[in-house]
């Protein structure tokens, strides 16, 4: 069943190829193209293009829909293309010719786009709410081994004295940044593309801004040409902010393989966490945090592949869109389990206490000596000289102590301001407003 | 001269290779170190290292090296390697040994990030303002021709009229969201780094909320590893957002290359903007127009150049990252050209008259029809079939009025409603408060 | 199962992040890691390693595991972890512990690259043979369609005669260069990496040029720490060349888009190949050609994910690696299937005759009129003022005679000439050698 | 001066806007320019278009212009657009309206493509001495050390013995495939794009078989259409060559930066070749290997840019194409300071002796003893528990002797095989050719 067909059958490899993956893809789709069909049947009656009997009906079985979604019970049948077709063909099954109507003042084009944009509103604010609870842990355990000293690097070469609370706290830090990516890419996606048709509008006097607001859109993508153009592009912006977090994630991964690595030896972690072997007994291998890392790596190839896949397309709609689905929809849920893999594995890590002791690191504060002298009045290249001078005769002796005091350095995390920037990233997203729509329309 | 050179010469070759293309970036960065020692000497006479004599000298002087650098009195001089040794070594000669205080407190990698993301924060803002003149330009456009049919193509297939002020709407329509994604840059690079020295922190008692307010940062980047860990994440977050743009430019670019192209035949330019052929009368090559969206595709790639530069380092600084400046430093002119032929062009547009007069169109007007008698009562696959026949035994007649009125289509553009939504994107930029600190320093 | 388990547990979760798409995409290598253990227990037989007895026992169980994976009777039983443990698992319920044997002398780290070696040779024959396939059929066409003229347009203007003949041959060419990059990875594919174990070679007396010939190899990656440095390297080389061939097909869709334009309008398809609408009679949506060109560009975005994943890891084996086949692996598929439907359409396109008639084509000719003048003696910028002014005079009259004569232009397309560049690229790939060998195991 | 130029002039911002760069890159062209006339007027005079006389001056001053150019005395005068007009300004200037005839039967693109051809293909020939004296120093290297054991590495844990004969020998044999690889996009350069002229050919009865035997190409682009289609897909395959040496050299970076940090401690530099700091003696920063990173990274995304920047054009020139040069051109140098600088450091390397007498590596061993165990007769899984618990007991002893033999193993390197491997790669550039028909050109 096709909407475009009259009399005619396309071949059956045809068929295939065309369809693709997307009857898979469209399942993700699914609860919001109903919640996008509440809106637009409540629409329909309001400009007179639905009796008030059809649109009670028409609500009434969409909601049985609905529920049919989120128990699992609906499925795309054989021969059906995708999922605007799926609802449809339940509807007029059910309630006879007022199910043909729904599609009215519609074309596919825009039906999947506010399908995308409801999907994508509903998968970032859940990639939210798990970079807050990561943050938070990373944030606890900042606190918690802020005494843990660890050598710092530059240039991968042992540096200044750093400790387990700056690099904990430095991936909680970077995911304050990372969320205020993501929110741009919200304020893109939470914009009402619906009434764009097929991308030049109808001659139906649709009413945009009623399905915004039932919708909990935070405006309309007004311009019809541009609500059609937003494909891709959201899609686009959308994975710039996924492979920000990719890369925090897999840079952390990267510091926990070598700070793993023996040579290195700073952490540790339960041997279910783990994978080893018995005659290899300090062999502990992080396959989750390589894991995490080749996700993460994964995730910042994705835009590029959106990019290459739509660029120089003129405007208007191409069917190139439909594969943009295929990398882009399960990149949520493998986020989702890398965050919550960097948690599991946060919550059990083991930190190695006493790590500068080691004698190679004795010149980590060298650097500190030369600063006390300055502080104490010798010009800064007398003192430096003067430390270089009793390194080279084997008169310095290390001091370990760290007396860092200033904003966010080892005895001065700050903790407290970087919860509250993250509190004004959170603050702009305005979840509520999405909830109370959503629950209105299937109330 | 090289600050970490004691008695040891590197070789030429070695010399050569590691300096690279660095003198001649650096001279992009030169006024924003200026800026970040003006803020820096002030802390530190704050906290003590400074007398107040020697900052007001200092003070004086680096205000000197502002005016010589915004005259283009400024080089860097043979065998120095950077900005950073040239400033404090034009200090050092004019001031002596008060000259050489002002690295106390800082290392290169601070100085280098603070200078960055200065840097970046005020090429962010003048690419705002063009992409606002381009904006405003589009709109005025876009009224102007809201007249001018076009046909709407889907698929690339003659499909549903559209119109030229549709046509420019989206593209200033589409800055909107552009804006939004470079905002989020923007507050990303508006966080002030300096004092986390070289990704560590210091033992100097350093007051970094003062820098930043004097510097005019929104907040500071608090945890010193996450500051270092800023370097490479940011350039590639305003790449990102310099892609988007590029993208927008790009689309834009191939429309008009398709408009301007004979079968087509919708728009044309002055023959000072396109080049030709005088055997060829027909010919208007869109030289701009390509490569524009050339430049625009190179943008787009930006952000994976980045991305690929930096992947699976782990923290701490490296040198790799003074390479990630070659492309980024120089798109930011690159995209305001791009900006300026772009408005170059559209000021210069001619729009054919009448094109849907052309036979082959007729068709784009059938879905009205079809609409129309729905509105009229008829059911829709009833109106459908009934056009369809008309249309195979010829009786079909192509009406050529189009009754949209719904928000954002071809008759309610909603140009106010779309500027509105622009500036209050551009309301959270907050440009003013940088403006006032600048002025303060400097004045 | 896991070979590396003695008696701990993973926790589910972490089993579940772990195994990912593993068992999914194992399925792909299945005929061939029993293909390396025919190989790999004959070279063990010949080094004492194992029986007579064993190794005709396991060659008899491991051809009829063959057998069941040809027939689709294989399947990775709940809980097994990979392919490898299988198979092994497979051969110890039939023959005991000789099946536990197999492993001697191997790591999964050289197991599952033979395996990929093997898979990705056999994969890219059969591009080889599509490409050999549609090359065919796009001379034909080109020398079928050879007397169609066709506007040549250069900036996306009209500009010079070009034709059907060219067309196709164009693309007929552009698969050999493809070709030729293809050999390449073939090249890099076909060495022998079995031996290297966990990537440092094993204190078994091995005889890896014996598994070399047996396996049909052309060579050894001799070194073992190379051998292993080829994950993901060769991936990496084997979907470049996947990548130009996406490229080479996106660029025909695109001309093929174009061209079905009904402001173009030079060719069409039949109705079952593509999609419309009864209200647009002249609407055929080129869905076909639209979804080949978004995979050609999907192709083309694989070797920056594959280089994204594993650039800046160090050397030696990383579980990164294992998520490179989730894209690689279903992508042979994919190009096979746009090579097969670019074939469905190129055999059933309509072309429009006489398409330079229409008036706006009558430029295209007048570079020829200039040539004729030069060719008769007059001296070419005499030659083009003249013919420019006869243009503005209106005394130009176009001639639609194309003389073109030299190889590889209208008259002259030189089909013979490019299949023999075919034919000689195709020599280099020796499949023969490759069929006797892996027929000489299997018999 | 603008060859398509009559009588109107270009806006001054357009000019500077279209030109862009391309006055620098065509310096990069310019003998390539030359070499391509002095074939085409041969071709034009044994076709009649010039007599002997004009030939014969013309070949002199082309000479005379080369000449220029070799020694450095060529410029690209003010207002002159590229390089084909600069070398036709001079010829008209010295030999009056002669110099005016070079044009006759070529379009500026294919000349600019037969340049880049040109070009190009000298470039991947100074490239591949490069890599090949590289090889030869790494395989030096690999057998003057193959007596240095070094810890083997998986998932960067302690896995294996290892040496720094197959360090060096991996990387000497990784320069072989990427030689492979390069090698395809040598034959795919090497190819006659001359007399496709503007990509429809020309009515004049060039014989484009004779340039392309003057030029020393291999073959003819033939299909004038796919001449012209090679422009951008060819860079692409070149930027693949670079890419995959990039990606060896990053590795190796990598390698080299973690084996010279303090907690590996493998190798070290002389100071010459490292920057550090005296108060820090132990602090050896690797900037150079840093840095070689960094830009083999760069030159990894170099296709990608090339691709985003061609894809979706249809068929036919664009101006697009112009600024495919900007990072493509000096990303031969770029290659070949990085392998200039691998060889300095890989020539001055110093490592460390003894490095597995360290207590952490000594379970490095106890596969080889399992292993042993197996080849004295003890089941597999039986000597792998019998060494499980002699490790849990403490009873294990680590012996340190590596027997491996096999085939590429570290106490068989296969240094002579490899080395024949490279120069079977080698012999099918046939640069003799190549030499050959250019200095007939010359003399």
């Amino acid at each position: 069943m096709k909407l475009w067909q009259k009399d005619k059958t396309a071949l059956a490899s045809v068929e295939r190829f065309t369809v693709g993956k997307d009857r898979e893809m469209d399942l993700y789709l699914a609860p919001f193209d109903v919640l996008g069909s509440l809106a637009h049947t409540k629409m329909l009656a309001s400009i007179g293009l639905l009796t008030g009997e059809e649109l009670s009906a028409l609500q009434q079985e969409l909601k049985n829909i609905y529920g049919e979604i989120s128990q699992g019970d609906f499925v795309l049948e054989d021969g059906v293309e995708d999922i605007h077709s799926q609802v449809e063909l339940l509807l007029t099954r059910r309630l006879g010719e007022s199910g043909k109507k729904i599609h009215s003042g519609r074309s596919r084009n825009d039906q999947v786009l506010v399908d995308l944009k409801l999907f994508l509103r509903a998968e970032l604010e859940s990639i939210v709410k798990d970079v807050k609870s990561l943050f938070d842990l990373l944030q606890q355990q900042s606190e918690a081994f802020k005494g843990y000293l660890l050598p710092g690097y530059t240039h991968l070469q042992i540096a200044m004295p750093s400790s387990f609370g700056l690099w904990f706290g430095a991936y909680a830090e970077s995911l304050v940044d990372d969320l205020e990516v993501l929110k741009s890419a919200y304020k893109v996606v939470n914009k009402n593309p619906l009434g764009s048709a097929a991308g030049y509008g109808s001659s139906f006097p649709l009413n945009r801004t009623m399905t915004t607001q039932l919708l909990g859109f935070d405006d309309l993508n007004y311009n019809v040409v541009y609500a059609q153009m937003g494909r891709g592009k959201t899609e686009k912006i959308v994975a710039y902010a996924l492979a920000n977090l990719g890369a925090t994630l897999a840079k952390m991964s990267m510091d926990a393989c070598l700070f793993m690595n023996q040579n290195f030896g700073f952490i540790s972690f339960p041997d279910e966490l783990t994978t080893g072997s018995s005659i290899m007994p300090h062999k502990k291998n992080p396959d989750v945090w390589e894991l995490i890392r080749s996700h993460g790596n994964k995730l910042q190839a994705l835009p590029n592949e959106i990019a290459m896949m739509i660029t120089n397309l003129p405007s208007g709609y191409h069917r190139d869109l439909q594969l943009l689905k295929e990398n882009l929809f399960p990149a949520f849920q493998t986020l989702r389990d890398c965050m919550s893999m960097v948690k599991l594995m946060v919550e059990n890590i083991r930190v190695k206490d006493n790590i500068l002791d080691d004698e190679k690191y004795k010149y980590l504060f060298s650097v500190e000596v030369v600063n006390n002298l300055v502080l104490s009045g010798v010009p800064f290249r007398e003192a430096y000289k003067q430390v270089g001078m009793d390194i080279e005769s084997g008169k310095y002796v290390a001091s370990t102590e760290v007396n860092h005091t200033h904003e966010g350095s080892i005895n001065n995390l700050q903790t407290a301001a970087i919860q509250q920037m993250m509190e004004s990233v959170l603050e702009g997203f305005h979840f509520e407003r999405v909830h109370e729509a959503v629950d209105g329309l299937l109330k």
